[in-house]
């Protein structure tokens, strides 16, 4: 077991200037599991569905590599389902249903095998489920990274916080940055996020990019590839999550370096399901393609100065 | 004659969340004149102001190797000026006064120096007084870029997109590209952008970076510098364009490896203006911290993957 992966799968149901659907396989969970899996040899999923989810999701993501003993299905119950319609500039969404059903209630229970692994990727999900998750660990994960949205700040910070001081690295926006610090300026939020306890912070921005920060006032910035449209932003950034932690966790490196790798795959992933709705495009990347795509990030960020000593 | 700047020379009285000021020397020739000096030997200003213009400023910009033979003084008349408030996300502003004085009716006069110079900047200005400037030169300079702004499109059109088809470079912010083109899309803003005439589009993104394009749909982009306060954004993008148009201009490197590291050079720069009002930081910029700058650039974006070929 590489990546033990925690996070909703569930149903969505998205409007967009694109078009709209019914209810198609979503959730943070799912996102991350598709994206990591491109990644990782063998990751874990803890999740809950109720028996209205596809048997053939899971099938699909066991063949890749994704184990669901950790995911509980709730007989009788529903999967938790959102429903989001997207304005214009696609930067900014309403809520329009959200349905917690098997989510409400929520305990999370690792598998054995999940209990050793060496990294832990928290996606968004309430943080004592996210606190849960963690004390069943037999030893501590090499890495824990976490994500989470407004959302808990609001409602449950005291939580938030407690999970934020146990990880090693923490996902967030940039207005959640700005929220959980009361720093406008990105440059002082990571700094008082890193002072929570992680010792790295990725700040996202969506089409504008993600910021990692280091304890050592490192900096790290890869743009969002600049895309003829984005068709449908859901999951981006758990692809991103997905994506950034499946390099960690199938490299094992945990270097600035390594983690500035880990950013630019992650970018990728993510540009990757901004194509199509729900997981439809992660169900189908080659080889081939995502290294055409790693190359074109190569391409919209590399140049070549070189400075006297 | 290494670089001939276009541009308004004049006051701006500037309110931030960090603060306000009276009137101080500012314009966009101004800002470009002060970065591109970094770069180039000799640069030449046109522009005008009236006789309340401080001899001082014309002074310094002239011991920086900027001719301002091209600076028409008005006896009795007074400069343009410009009053503006930020908001305090510093990305919008609302302008309070806008005085053209003699602005009004400027006919740009270039003295026999600079109608042989190889390389052309048109600050924002009425597009017929950059159409004016353009006619003047002996040959058609080497490269011209030019910057301009939604002010036009909305009163000058017609004569915006006869200045669009003469230059190579033209430098605008996404929100003037999506007006220009009516498309969101920044990639097919800029296609269409450039079928309109120019060889490369720079789009601006302020705190977002710049992304720069060509018609063989290659892209660069550069982040702006992540800082810890902006504490006014007034000139930045001129700056840019001074920085990035004094590199060219100094190096005479016009392909695209060299404009990236001209968009890299114009970020540095930017990333000084914003730090100060006015173009105070602008002026005691050491060469020492240009190059730390443009170090912490390569630390932000350059990470090293190999790929299988």
């Amino acid at each position: 077991m590489d990546l033990v992966i925690v996070g909703s799968v569930a149903f969505d149901a998205i409007e967009t200037p694109f078009g709209k659907t019914d209810k198609i396989v979503g959730g943070a969970g799912t996102y991350i599991s598709y994206a990591a899996s491109f990644f990782v040899e063998k990751a874990g999923l803890v999740s809950v569905v109720g028996d209205d989810f596809p048997d053939e999701t899971i099938s699909e993501l066991e063949s890749r590599g994704v184990d669901t003993a950790g995911l509980q299905i709730k007989k009788g119950e529903k999967s938790f389902f959102w429903k989001g319609k997207y304005h214009n500039d696609m930067n900014s969404r309403d809520t329009l249903v959200t349905e917690l059903n098997v989510l409400a209630d929520f305990n999370p229970v690792l598998p054995a095998a999940y209990r050793k692994a060496r990294f832990l990727m928290l996606g968004n999900l309430a943080p004592a489920v996210q606190l849960q998750v963690i004390e069943q660990f037999d030893q501590r994960p090499e890495l824990i990274a976490m994500d989470t949205m407004n959302f808990w700040m609001d409602s449950a910070l005291d939580d938030l916080k407690k999970v934020i001081s146990k990880v090693d690295i923490i996902t967030i926006n940039d207005e959640e940055a700005r929220q959980l610090t009361g720093e406008y300026s990105l440059v002082k939020a990571a700094q008082k996020v890193l002072e929570m306890g992680p010792k790295y912070i990725v700040i996202k921005k969506g089409e504008n990019g993600a910021l990692l920060f280091d304890r050592n006032k490192q900096v790290f910035f890869a743009p969002a590839l600049p895309l003829e449209e984005v068709f449908d932003p859901t999951g981006a950034g758990d692809s991103f999550a997905g994506g950034f932690m499946g390099q960690i966790a199938s490299t094992r490196d945990t270097s600035f370096e390594g983690l500035k790798r880990a950013v630019i795959m992650g970018s990728a992933t993510a540009s990757f399901c901004v194509e199509k709705f729900g997981v439809e495009r992660l169900q189908n990347i080659t080889e081939e393609e995502f290294d055409e795509r790693v190359s074109a990030f190569v391409n919209l960020t590399q140049f070549d100065i070189t400075l006297a000593e």
